[in-house]
């Protein structure tokens, strides 16, 4: 099944990371949605600092890392060396990532037994099969995600909530169910309000953008009957990663009885429990200013921490390729 | 007891609303922490209108009626006409603002008894004496709200918590207790960036400027062990109305144990239960920008709803000058 028709044009694979004359061209969404402008790696290192800065986010880094690889395979051609270094160089891109990282280091692994012989289109071949395994990944959990979905349904959710959610949305209509979706806005980098919300509109499903102190007043006054949210990492007991905000709509759903899913590619077992050790904090003037410009004054000191480390009883399900665990 | 020096420059009497020339200078806080500017009232007409269009909010209000009435009573004299006129523009200007309009009613039963030579005098001294009478009563929820705060506290507060909350650091900093505040930011409006957090940083106290999305996080971890807010409307049942991000806060505060406080100048008896009912629904096109700087696409629809409804079971006390109810 072709999913890129249910999926918004941020989703798609061609406005991800696509490869033109030897250039991997990435969409900037730091410039969304106020204009679309593609950022421009000529080789993997390149493709590594866009991901460092945040051109792309998500399951962006994904693709990017994966496209950024054929690159080097077809301007360096079977030179394992340059591979590793390549290779290396987007796992470390964005640490919290560990699906990239896996991902990369079983590309490695497979071009061991690629022979030299036309290895570029080899390798592109390989991604491709890859890319389609992940669509399919995200189908299955969406598939489940639409069950999920009752007519009606006011439906939250925070940052960017990525394949899965969309495609849940996307199959729930075509099931003729109705519903509003409720998009948290994500202080202090606005994912909700760049690409979540104009991803709802574009694809005309009834939306409402909320700034991110609005989930309780919504879930409180019975408007928000179902919370879903991608995550960042989730164990197999069901401590979930993140981005902030989710920690307090979750603990209100909890509260008036609302089930949060966390959809999750797969479970990361280097963890059983989590804690707030395992946060990273970051420049704090970005609290401090919003979309460039200050908010406050220049004595004001600010804190930083950008991901909500989430308790299992918060957790009504985490939403894995495999089914769920709850 | 002369309360000024305990509080921050915007919260004092000649800078929220003072008389010079028979013109009332009100300073603006939509130009905080920015620039400081006072906006010019001629008369009782335009007062009302800087209420309307948020140029002093909060406590605010109050006392530009207070200075408004002595305005008018400057330029009419004892023209109860014009003095009714003047108190019902003021009174209908916010309308939430229930201790304004009690105020206002209060003057215009006082003016009658008093008499029309030196009518202007009269009512200046009787509105200093209103005010003098409110700083104690600020002080009085102060003395209260000091005694809560233990040394080493991670003090949450919301919006701009007013007079009360500043005067409870301020004495309990003069008891030598330590303390740091965390300041959500409060959007859209952002009253916690353009107010509290640049007053936490003139009165040099330890704080961080925090986006709304955080409070959960610095709960669970730990670093929150008490909850402080103003209210917009409180009743004898523990019933509060209070700017967005409340209700968020106040029940991931309930599920870690953390007292939530909210001081009140007086109960309202028009109400014993609250609901969603009383909440007002603003211009959703204020969700759709920070500052006046587009978040979002065109296409992105909003909503905004300005208040919390806080259920008496997230509210440890709430603290009158006479006392607290919990």
């Amino acid at each position: 099944m072709n999913i890129e028709k249910l999926l918004p044009s941020v989703l798609r694979h061609e406005n991800i990371a696509h490869i033109e004359d030897d250039v991997l061209l990435i969409e900037d969404r730091r410039k969304l949605p106020f204009s679309r402008e593609f950022y421009k790696a000529y080789d993997a290192s390149d493709a590594a600092c866009a991901i460092r800065m945040m051109v792309t986010q998500g399951g962006g880094p994904l693709e990017t890392a994966l496209q950024a690889m054929v690159l080097t395979a077809r301007k360096c051609g079977k030179n394992m060396d340059e591979l590793r270094k390549a290779g290396s160089l987007l796992s470390s891109a964005r640490k919290t990532n560990t699906t990239m990282k896996r991902e990369i280091a079983f590309l490695l692994e497979e071009f061991e037994s690629i022979g030299s012989r036309n290895f570029a289109d080899s390798v592109q071949e390989l991604v491709n099969s890859r890319l389609e395994e992940y669509d399919e990944k995200y189908l299955a959990m969406a598939e489940y995600g639409c069950r999920l979905i009752k007519d009606g349904d006011g439906i939250l959710t925070t940052c960017f909530p990525e394949h899965s959610f969309f495609l849940s949305l996307s199959l729930a209509r075509e099931e003729g169910k109705k519903f509003t979706v409720y998009a948290q806005e994500t202080r202090p980098y606005l994912q909700g309000a760049h690409l979540t919300a104009p991803s709802l509109a574009e694809l005309s499903f009834d939306h409402y953008l909320i700034t991110d102190n609005m989930t309780a007043f919504f879930i409180s006054s019975g408007r928000v009957n179902i919370y879903m949210t991608a995550s960042d990492l989730a164990t197999k007991e069901k401590w979930v990663i993140n981005k902030l905000g989710t920690l307090s709509s979750a603990i209100a759903c909890h509260e008036y009885g609302v089930p949060y899913y966390a959809f999750s590619m797969g479970f990361d077992d280097s963890y059983s429990t989590l804690c707030e050790k395992e946060v990273e904090f970051r420049d704090p003037e970005e609290v401090k200013e919003c979309q460039g410009i200050p908010v406050t004054g220049g004595d004001v000191r600010a804190i930083y921490p950008c991901f909500d480390v989430i308790a299992p009883e918060y957790v009504s399900a985490v939403i894995t390729p495999d089914g769920s665990i709850s």
